[in-house]
């Protein structure tokens, strides 16, 4: 299962580092203790509303694009997931007995 | 400022409407609280991935959808925040005083 919080840290990571600003500094500017931040942008602690309209703002990047942005990489995920699925139902982890077992087909000569 | 918990309560409302289904029939899907989903809907409440994850596919609905529908309402309030903004700096709240003191123009006789 894909957790949505990993995806939104590392949405604020990428959007802090294409802004060239430190956790320090996005912090300070949030008024968001470093170590939450960080936290927040590793996954492991859940955004509040208000925390994550402090630190958009940090980053003068609008919420909407922040969203759109994790929406984007949960599409990747789930097609990723969609995919495993599919191929487990087609291709068979095993080989098929009936395969196995059968005569070499003798290879054409040309 | 617009808190995301609300944006995202009303989605997951939307969502559910559109589905057809109640909050009891939700919140049992998802192994959920009812008093706890509603407080969610309301905007009340923050979820976590895992309460997110667990409504989203009792909707059997992406989670990427659900993001993305978040950032298209957010991207309304933006604009309309900006919008307030630029008509606070554009229109005066009251007349200025040259308006206010210029004598009145004689209307033309046509």
């Amino acid at each position: 299962m894909v957790l949505v919080r990993h995806e939104m840290g590392e949405v604020l990571r990428n959007v802090r580092l294409r802004k060239g600003a430190t956790l320090r500094q996005v912090a300070g500017r949030a008024s968001v203790a470093l170590g939450y931040l960080s936290e927040i942008e590793r996954g492991q602690k859940e955004a509040s509303s208000e925390i994550l309209a402090s630190v958009a703002e940090a980053l003068e990047t609008p919420l909407s694009q922040i969203y759109h942005e994790v929406g984007d990489r949960l599409v990747v995920h789930e097609g990723l997931e969609q995919r495993e699925q599919r191929l487990a139902g087609v291709i068979p982890d095993t080989v098929p007995d009936d395969i196995l077992n059968s005569p070499r087909e003798p290879i054409a000569a040309h």
